[in-house]
Order: structure tokens, then C-alpha cells, then sequence
């Protein structure tokens, strides 16, 4: 049972605002402070062969622009904003998509430009010490051959696709740079099912404790996972806006062979929101399910009171009477005036 | 009454993630683990003769493409992965389809493909055992002249039509491939009546117990079929769309003489849908009714406790002073107090 | 009060899945048992004369479709399914218009078909009996010069109607069938009126008790009547998307001349339906009215209780206190103590 | 606080289905009981002239329809049926918007005809007697150079406009007949502002109330007050739609230069719903507020009593102890038990 | 705890029917009296030069309309009505719009013009006394080459945008008019960020209380920060509208270059909302969570009290017993009957 009980984050940052007051296209680092250098992975890939090499962010990568193989630019923490910026300007990347990738309060987002076509979307994970949601924003630029991602933490959500390239399994090698695009997408969706995953083993808890065993700290369990299924909520909508967005036809930069691949993850989407929202209506039935045990918990014990005072209430008016110091009084003389008196 | 106690099932599955981590065309089985061998029905027919044979799945199928009558495939057991791969080969599904075959955990949904149509969704059936709905994955592909059926279990829902086309009753063995798609999902919304039928038994028994004798178990009951109709209903609306879409003629393999009976169907799960939506607001009122009868409850106990308390305190009170040991105590020597006592 | 006590009716036919599992175009009789012999009226008329007979259903009635005048086949009682087959063939039914005429448990639609026009809708009148709501279907069936009606009761909605003809009143037998339509679909609505009437009269009842007067009744019947009007709400829905395609021009059958009376039945359900949903949410604020009452009763009375415990339970400590038979005690042999005790 | 409470108006008129029964063009008077007979006043201008003279029913009218100056014949009293049928006649009108000016239970809308647009909305004052919403309804048929309304009483609402006509102040003089169109309904959407600061104040002191001092009316003026508004709502809401579609230039009568001003009442009552859904949704978290408080109360309650009886309940006890007659009794005989007794 | 107390303004200003009655088109002054002169200041640049002068009303403006230059004419105070008048006339503003700036109440709305665009919105800021949101309606019409800005306070929102222009900062000299439009809608939206952080620092204070130490002011402070939350949620709705009407495109006043600044602010809104809508369904369920702790408490104090009741009622029953008078009792005169009742 311990298990479920979600402690609160030490602090959620408030991190809004941090940027009022200073022009809009000032670069600044908005978002928690995760102490990470900024590191930068360039991977090149076609149907032969597949290369890899860590980069300075000094050294030249517009070559991937005119190259024909499929560039993956991997850059991990954004912290260091000028080095994103120098990153980002090789690219010829639009100054507000900049700002966008290094404010991590981002809503998951498509924007689509004339020579790029920019995602941004959050990767969701638990937090196991804390037992509630972490977001980090992860921010994808589609160019025609080449791929820009921005990865807040070293959280290893591609580490599957990145393997699968480096020893040429599956199709993907010799596909273009959307069904990449594709790739990161499914993985960061399948996240959401394994989360889904977790809450729904301590939704079930939940309902067995509410059902069977209900206690103070229900209302406080239930109200705790609500809050985590609405942030969850709050994230996977805009993500099937996006996805609806890339499958139904929308950019060039997705190829039409590829439109049944992000149908697909569209597909999961949807049947993770319906999921969460299932679960969400769940617990607030389980909530008045609680309210409605109580309620009867409460009549019970009052009844008890009640049985109780109206055994001993006349009983203790009777003793009372016989007790009186009336020095005449019926019956008081009598041997077997106590056994009538059993008797009533 | 014990009729309408819905147990939970042992565990529902949680299979949603099982996959995540998998490269997205990976074909693995995902579902409840059901044992059951996978099996091959081949049924031919035309408005003349009608043939049908069992298949191992390493005979050759392809020929059914080619003919001119009307070939249905019906596959019973996904589990066997290999099995359902090589039979999809041989008619050249989509990787993401038998995917979608494999992972029962869809949501009923229509592709169309250039050469086929894919049809999933869900046959719910009422599990008497456990008193709570049961779901299994059906997914069909429809093709020029041939139809593919994969079914999860050895469920009777198809009998009836496979009957018809073996004693060539009815005008089904005349119609093409597309008529029979219109009778399988015309037999899956038969069974939501066949369901919504068993739950008015309940919530009207429920109501019943409610309004005239309700209990501690009144709101679990309510609770409990709410959550059944929840279910159902985020079943039917996906279904729904299906039906729309198909009978809106967006698809070229329906033919355009045949909407009318696909209008039928989406017509009735039109009808499905708001009997269980009128199911689910009836029993929202119901638990305000219950909360009501609680509380009134509670208030005629409470009166019983005021009205003994405000007969026996004072009494309690006069007997006390009578029995209180002053010495000089005006009355009690009087014989006529214990009269005048019980006037008071 | 007695009046608005609305019982239940004996039992709703749960009529649904009655036809589950038989073919769909198998012609069976769906619907409550009515024991009504199926009776056919034939009228025929044009702005000149009327002609009124009735039927038996071996008689050939396809001279209407030829003929120029109007004719209005009004067929009451539906079970007797042969007769019902029979007619509708004449007419060249389309089978699953016939399937639909014999289901009585038909959502209110409306189907456009090459040659005719289909609309099925419900009577709903006011059981004066149980206190409830009862429907009947009605069908309707528009060509060119001909209209078949069919009832399945012997109501009077249509009598007055029937009476305009026969005396020759108004502009109704100057027009077309089109016209005569509008005359049928306007009665069934002004019935809405008449019940929304009724309802209104029960709810402010309800609302006068739940102010002034609460009893453990009342939610009952708040319970009861919203029941009713979610009933009603769900017919007129259907009805008012059925008068919104026929005035929006999307029907041939319709002549552009007749919108305008169209539109105006439209508005009337647009009034209706508002009105229905004023009740509904004035019922919903109500129940609450209700449990804050009831809540504030229970403050009451507790109330009562604490003052009275507040008072008398001191005091019988008191007398408890001066009644303890410790043989040194300061004060009992006062003679003024009795008048010290008073005064505390 | 007097000035809030809210008396229900003796009887609210049930008229809906006065009609029904009657053939739908017959017309008939349907409203409430005025007693106010039909008075026509025909004021003539242009940018030059203004006259202005009283006219009974019998006199031609239709004079109007050739000038060249816009003619405003505003009809008072709409209880004369024959009277206004007659006026109607003279400029054309078709029988059912006939119909609808008698019908004084019409929702708020818009109709176009060929010759002329018929715009039918309510008038909403505040009953001071009653305190409560009361409505009249006006109906207005815009020509191309002549306007016709139909005022159900003798409210003032239009007096500012004819008196501004008559000392020439303004543009309005000036202007075309759509452009008093605009002037009338401008003149309408401002009561709704009256009538919103009315009720502005009463929630305020319902709000002070609420969380101050409640008591048992507050729930039902919170009712009440909840009850005009959804009322209030219902009126706004068509009213929004018929400006838009004014605003929108779906008509061919209204001036495009004159858009604006359509727009700008458009805004008005935009801003007049979103001020009244306000106060539903402040009300509404009153209602929560106040059960709160109803709840908290008697938990304050129900604390005094505990403290009182877990004091005094054992007290009793000790006191009935020593009460005892035992003979045999420890500590009885000892001068300081008394001291002990009350250490305890 | 005390800084999330919010005291309330001590009275809203019911300002809108306060123009009731009078002609749609007389220019009045609508609003809270904030007794401020009308001051202008008129500042010109172009990609080189800026200069910045204050202007008196008399002077004439007009000039700004023919130079190449971007002039922004910065009207603070709008109750001097001439003044603002005078000004409007210059640049030929039509009637409607110079009665919305000088009506303080408008709804955040965007409206084109041929010659011009007119934005009106609300600056929301935090009165610190009060601990309430207030609002401030700024007005701003956008000609070709020319700005005006009408601003009902002395409020600084706007002035980080003329620091950058008077330092030369940023690109903003060197943008067109359209470009300073979006800088002030974006510095209006910043607004909400911040006002959003200060909220959820409330908020949290709140969670925290109701989780932790929930007492009788928790409701209260709900209520008040519900109720801040709903005003700031339908301000942030209509500036979403506005936005996305200028993002895409509809008004030929804005650059198509700059439509991407435009959206990114539009995605601000979104957020903003996003947020706002959070935090209402959190409070929503503490609210909820309130409610439940208040009935566990009940029931803990019921609890209480009948646990005392049921040992203390039979064990006073018991002494009251043995205190009877009766001559003959048994068990009286034994020495051991005080140990055999304590053994009860």
C-alpha cells in the first residue's frame, strides 16, 4: 500500500514568468536548473553505412545540409544557451524556434517552416523517488536529410532507436529523415502507456482500498493520481494535434508513404487519452463512492449511539426514580419491587 | 438480487506497454494469454455453391485472390504469431495491420488501405461467471472478393451467418464480399442489445433497491455497473465512426447499393449508445438518490436520539435532584410528592 | 400532491434484443404486444374532392401511385407483420424500411431514398394511468402524390387532420403531400406542448414542496419527473435534426414554397427542447435545495440536542453530586444548600 | 437584505400549448391576459420631415411600401387579433410570421423573406412588485423603406429612440430603416445591462451573505436568483445568434456600411452572457460554499456536545459510584474522600 | 498564511449600464473615476532616428499619417472625453470604435477597419492591497505607419518597449508598425504569466492547507482564488481569438513575415489558458477534498462521543442501580459486591 502513497515534489518550479520583461527574442535558459553540459552527438546514416562522432559545438555541421545521407544531430542539455544558439544558427533556425527550444515550458507543438519543419513535445517519465510525473521537453527540426533533436536530460527514450541504427536492424536505415521523425515520436508515445501502466496498477489499489477498506488517507490518494492523470491528460492532447497534423497531410516534409506510420502513433494517442480519461472518471466515482462510505460509516455509529441511548436513557431514569429520598414511596419497602423492576 | 452482484474480474490485464521498447514492426502477441491454437476456416462461395475446408497456414491462400467467387478466411486464435504473419504475407498486409491484428489491445478503428479495407473492433459478450463485461479483439480485412477475419477466441458470434451461407438461406450468398463485412458488424452491434438488454435488468433491480430498501452494498452495485457501461460505451462510439465512415461511402469497397444497410447499423449503434448514456445518467441520479436516502436516514436518527434525550435528560435530572442527600429538603417528607413528582 | 405522485409503470418491455441473432432483414414484429388487428384507411383528395374508405390488405392500393390526386394510406397497428410486408411491397419498400416500420423501438430518423421519402418518429402522450410517459412509433412514408402513415395505436394525433380534409378547411387540400407531412410532424410536436405543459405543472408542485415544505418524498419525485424529461429530451432531439434537414432544402420531396412551414415545426422543437432542459437543470438545482435542506434539518435538530445536553447534563452531575453518600460532607447538612444549589 | 428577496410571481402563465389542436395557420392571440387594446402609431421621416399621427386598423397603411421616406408603424397590444391580421395583410406578411407576432411564447430569431426581414426577440424588465424577470415580446418586419413593430405592452423602451427622431438629434434621421432596426435592438441589448446590474447587486449581497453570515434562506435566494439568470441566459443566447447573422451580411436589407453597428450590439451581448454565466458559476460555488459552511457548523455543533458529555459522562459515573447504597464501601466513611473525589 | 488572504475590493464597479438609454454614439466616459489628466506622448522612429515628444490635445497629430516614419501616439488616461475625441478625429476613427475606448468595460476584441485595426484588451495586474486582480482596458488602433495607444492608468506595462526603442536596442526600430503591435500584445500576455505565477504560489498554499491542516477559512480561500481564477480565465479567452485572428492572416494590417510572431504569442495564450483551466479543476477537487475532510472529522468527533456514550451509559445505569433505595436488595449488604461491580 505504501507503494502508492505520491509524495509531493519538494517544489514544483515556477518558471512561467522567469522571461516577462525582456524582448521576446532574447535567448535565455528558462526551465529547472539540471547542471548538465551541453553535449552534441552527430550521427550519419544511408542504406550502406552508418558513422557517429561527438561534437564541439564550434566545429562546422552545415555540411549535413548539403550531404545526401541522413543526418541525426543529437544535442543533449540546453542549459548552455549560446552553444544552442550557435547550433541552431548554423541550421538557419528561425529565432523564435530557438527561443521555443530553450524555453522548456513549451505546449507540445508543430510549427512548419519553409525549409524545416520544427516539433516540440515532452518526454513523460516517473519519478520513482518522488512516485509523481517528471517532464523534460525534447524538441525535433525535420530539414529535408537531416534531424535536429534537443534533449533536456540524458534520458536514454532513443537509446532503442539509436542501437537499432548502429547495428542496421529493422528498416530504418534505409528510410528518409520523416520516418525517423516517426521513431522519436512513437518512442516518446509508447512512454505514455508505460506510465499509463503504473497508474493503472495504483487506480486499481485505489478502487480495491475505497471498496473495501476505506481510510483517511483515500481521498488524499485519490486526489494525488487525479492530479497526475490530468497533467498526463494535459500533455497527450496537444500531441495527437500534432500527430493528426503530420498524418492527415498537412507538411511536405512528410512523405505520403509514410502517412499510415504517424496514423499509427495517432492511434496510440487516442487510446491513451481514452485511457486516461477512463481512469480519471473512475476516480471520481471512487471519490463518491468514499463520500458515500462515510456518510454511511456515520449513520452506523450513530445508530450505535442512538441503540445505546435508548436502552440506558429510561433505564437510568428508572434507577434515578427509585433512588429519589422521597420518605414515602410506593413499592420502595416491597422484597420483590426489584424483580418487577428487572422486569420493565 | 444476488443476480446483480458483479464481482471483479480476478486482474484485468495490463498489457498496454507490453510492447513499448519493441521496434514499432516487430510482430509479437499482445493480449490476455488464451491458449488456444491458432485455426483456419476457408469458406468459397457464390450465388451458386459454397465450399469450405479447414487449412493448415502453410497451404497456400493466394489462389483466393484470384477467383472470382467469394473467398472468407476466417482465423480463430492470434496468439501463434508466425501463423498469422505468414497468412497476412500471402495477402500482402500492411506490417502496421498485422500488427494491429496481433496487439489486441486497439481501438476500433477503419483503415483503408489500396487493396484492402481494415476493419477492428471489439465483440463485448457478458461473462456470467464473474457478472462483468468480456472483450475480444475482431479485425477483418476486406478485399475485392475475398474477406479475412481474425478472431481471439472461439466465440459463437459468426455461427449464424456461416450457418446461412451453408444451407444458402437469405440473400447473403448472392452479395458480394462487401455485404458480408455488413453482416459481421451487423452481428457484433446485435450483441451490444444483447448486453445493454442484461444491464437495464440490472439498473432497473438497482433502481428498484435504491428507491424502496437501499444498503451498504447499493453504491458499490451502482458503482459497479456504472463502470461496466463506461466501458461499453467507450467501445460503441469508435464503432460509430466505423459506421459512419463506412456507410458516408468514403471507401471504395463498399458498394454504393449496400450504404443502406451499413446507415442500418450505424442507426442502431446511434441507438446503443444513448440507451446507455440514458443508463449512466440514471444511475448518477440514483447515487444523489442514495446519498439523499442516506442522509434522510441519518436525520431520523438523529431525531429518535434528540427526541429520547429531550424526555429522559430532564427526568433524569428531577430524579437526581429528588435523590440528592441534603438533609433539610423541602418536600421529600411530603408523601404527595411522588405524585406531584410525576406530574411534573 | 396525490397528483403528481408518479408510479412506475409495471414493467418497461425490454424489447431491444428481441431480435438479436435472426437475420437483418427477417421481417418480425419488435415492440410492446398490443393485441390491435391492423386496419388500413384510404384517403384520397385534391383541391377539389375527398374520398375516404377503408381497406383490406389483399386489395391492390399501387393505382395511388399512378393516379394525381393525393393519396394518404393511413395503416394503424403494426403487428400483424404479413399485412404490413404485404402493403409496403405494393409501395416498393425498400426491406429495410419495412424492418424499421415493424421494430417500434426505431431512434427518430429520417432516410432519403430514390423514390421516397422515410421518416420514423414517436408519439409520446402522457399515460394518465401510471403518471408516465408513453411512446408510440409512427411512420411515414412521402412520394410524389402518395403518403403512407403507419400508427401503432389507435391515437388520435391525426384526427384533427383528418377532420380539416374531410370538411374541406384550411389550404390543405389545395397542397401537396409534402404539405400533408408537415401537418403530421407539426401534430406529433404540438404534442411535446401538450405533455411539457403537463410536466410543468408537476414541477413547479415539486418546487413549491422542495421550498417550503421538503419531505422524504420529494426527492423521489424530483427523481422521478427527471426521468420523464430525460425521456422526452431524447425524442425531441432526434426530431428536431429531422426538421432541420427537411427545412434546409437537403430533400427533393420538399418543395422549396414549403420550408417555411418546415422551419417553423423546427423552431417549435428548438422552443421545446429548451424548455425541457430549463426543467431539467431547474430539477438538478432542486435536489440540491433538498439536501441543503435536509442538512440544515439535521443542523436543527442537532442543535436541540446539544442545548438540551448542554443544560441538563451539569445539572445531573450536580444532583449526582450532592446524592454521593460520603459521610463527611461539607454542605448537606445546611439547611440553605437546596437554595445555594438552585442558585448555581 | 429585504431588497433581495425574491417572491415568486403568483402563477407563470403555462400558454405553451394553447394551441395545439388548432390548425396551424389559424390565428390566434397566445400569451398572457393584457387587457390592453391595440393602438398603431405611423411615424413618417426622412433626412428632412418627421411626422408622426395615431391610426386605427381600418385605415390603408400600405401607402408606406411606395413613399420614399421610411415609414415606422409601431403597433402597441397584440391581444386584437383580427386587428393585427389586418395590418399584416396590408403590407403582406405571410401567415406564419403572422402567427408568430401573435404567439408571444416565440424564441428569440431571425427569418428573411423575399420582401421584407422578420426579426421576433423579447424585452426583459424587472417585476419591482415581484422581484423578478419579466418578458414581453416585440416583433420587428424590417422592409426596404418601412419597419412594423409589435410591442406586447406599453413599456417604454422605444421612447428614447422616437424622441430623438422627433427633435432631430443624431443621425438617425438621416439613416435608412435598417439602420433603426439597429437602434431597436441596441435599445433591447442595453435593458439586458440594466438588468444584469440589478442582479450584479443581489448576488454581491448574496455573496456577502454566503460566506458572513448564512442562514437558512440564503440556499433559496441563491436558488432563485439562479433561476432568473438561466432565464436571463436563454434569452440572451438567440438574441446573440440573430446578431450575428445581421452582423455576418447573410441579409440582403441590412446596408454593409451599417455592419458595425450590428457588430458592435453583437459584442454587447456577448458580453452580457459572459457577465451572466458569471454569476451562474459564482452561484454555483456559493451553493458548495454554503453547504460548507452548513457542514462546518455542525461539526462545531457536534463538538460542543462531545466535549460536554466526555466531561460530564464519567463525572456522573463517579458521582452514581459513591451514589451506591453498598454497605460495605471503601473510602465512604473517610472525611477526605470529598478532596479525593475532586482531584480526580 | 496571511499573504493568501484576499481581502475583497470593497465594491466592483457596476459600470455597465451606466451608458443605458443614452444614444448609441455619444462619447462618454465608462469606467471607475481615476481622476488622471489625459496626457500624449507622441514618439517617431524609423531604422536610424527616434525621436519623443509630449504632445498637448490641440496640437495636431495628423502630420504622423503622411511621414515614412513609425509613429506611436501614447495616450495615458482616457476620462477627459473631448480630449480623446479630438485625438480620434485626426486620424478619422469612426464613431464606434472612439466610444469603445472610452467605455472601460469592452471585451477583448480585434476589429479591421479599411484604414486602420482596432485592438482593444485588458491589462490585468495584481492589486497588492487588495490581494485582487485588477483590470486596465488599453486601446490600440494600427494604421500603416502610425500607432495609437490609449492606456487608462499611469501603468508601466509598456515601458521596457520604449526603453528599447529610446536605446536602440533589439530589432524593433527597424520593424514596420505591425511588429510594435505584437510587441505590446506580447508584453499584455507576459502579464498573465506573471499573474499565473503569483496564483499558484497561492494555490499551493492552499493544497498544502487543505492536505495538512484544512480549517473553516480553507472554503473561503478556495472560493476567492476560484473566483480570481474564472475573471483572469475569461480575459486570457477572447485575447486567444483575437491572436489567432491575426496569426492567420485575416487582416492585411499585419506583415505575413511577422505572422510567426504573432503565433508564438498565440501559443503563449494557449498556455496561459492551459494553466488557468489547471489550476481551477485543482481547486475544484480541493474543494472536494475539503468537503471530505470536514466529514471524516464528523465522523472522528461522532465517534468519540459514542465511545464514551456506550462505557459510560451502562456503567451509570449500573451505579444508579445499586443506588436505589429498595429495603430489600440483594447483593447490597455483601462486602464483596464493590469488587463484583467493578468486575462488570
Amino acid at each position: 500500500m505504501a507503494k502508492t502513497k505520491i509524495k509531493r515534489k519538494p517544489k514544483r518550479e515556477k518558471s512561467l514568468s522567469k522571461k516577462s520583461g525582456l524582448p521576446s527574442e532574447s535567448m535565455v535558459y528558462v526551465g529547472q536548473n539540471r547542471d548538465l553540459k551541453t553535449s552534441i552527438q552527430v550521427m550519419d546514416y544511408d542504406g550502406v553505412q552508418f558513422t557517429e562522432q561527438s561534437h564541439s559545438h564550434q566545429d562546422s555541421l552545415n555540411h549535413c545540409m548539403q550531404s545526401e545521407s541522413i543526418t541525426w544531430v543529437a544535442v543533449t542539455g540546453v542549459q548552455e544557451t549560446e552553444k544552442i544558439v550557435s547550433i541552431c544558427n548554423q541550421f538557419k533556425i528561425h529565432p523564435l524556434v530557438q527561443e521555443d527550444i530553450l524555453n522548456t515550458g513549451q505546449r507540445t507543438k508543430l510549427e512548419t517552416f519553409e525549409e524545416y519543419l520544427f516539433v516540440t513535445f515532452k518526454n513523460i517519465y516517473f519519478n520513482e523517488e518522488h512516485l509523481c510525473l517528471e517532464t523534460e521537453q525534447i524538441s525535433v527540426i525535420l530539414g529535408s536529410n537531416y534531424i535536429l533533436t534537443f534533449q533536456e536530460t540524458q534520458n536514454e527514450i532513443f537509446d532503442n532507436i539509436i542501437n537499432r541504427l548502429r547495428i542496421s536492424k529493422g528498416t530504418i536505415k534505409n528510410k528518409k529523415s520523416d520516418y525517423l521523425l516517426y521513431k522519436l515520436l512513437d518512442a516518446a508515445v509508447d512512454q505514455y502507456f508505460i506510465l499509463i501502466d503504473k497508474i493503472s496498477d495504483i487506480v486499481e489499489e485505489i478502487e480495491e482500498e475505497t471498496m473495501y477498506s476505506p481510510n483517511e488517507n483515500t481521498s488524499k490518494k485519490i486526489q494525488n493520481i487525479k492530479k497526475e492523470l490530468l497533467i498526463l491528460s494535459k500533455h497527450i492532447l496537444p500531441m495527437r494535434e500534432v500527430l493528426n497534423k503530420l498524418e492527415s497531410g498537412t507538411s511536405d516534409f512528410i512523405d505520403e508513404k509514410n502517412y499510415n506510420y504517424f496514423r499509427d502513433v495517432y492511434d496510440h494517442t487516442y487510446q491513451a487519452y481514452d485511457t486516461v480519461e477512463n481512469h480519471r472518471s473512475l476516480l471520481n466515482d471512487l471519490m463518491n463512492m468514499y463520500l458515500t462510505t462515510t456518510s454511511n460509516k456515520l449513520n452506523q455509529v450513530m445508530k450505535v449511539l442512538t441503540v445505546i441511548s435508548t436502552i440506558f436513557m429510561p433505564l437510568s431514569f428508572l434507577t434515578g426514580y427509585y433512588g429519589m429520598n422521597f420518605k414515602f414511596f410506593p413499592g420502595l419497602n416491597n422484597p420483590e419491587s426489584i424483580y418487577y423492576f428487572w422486569g420493565i
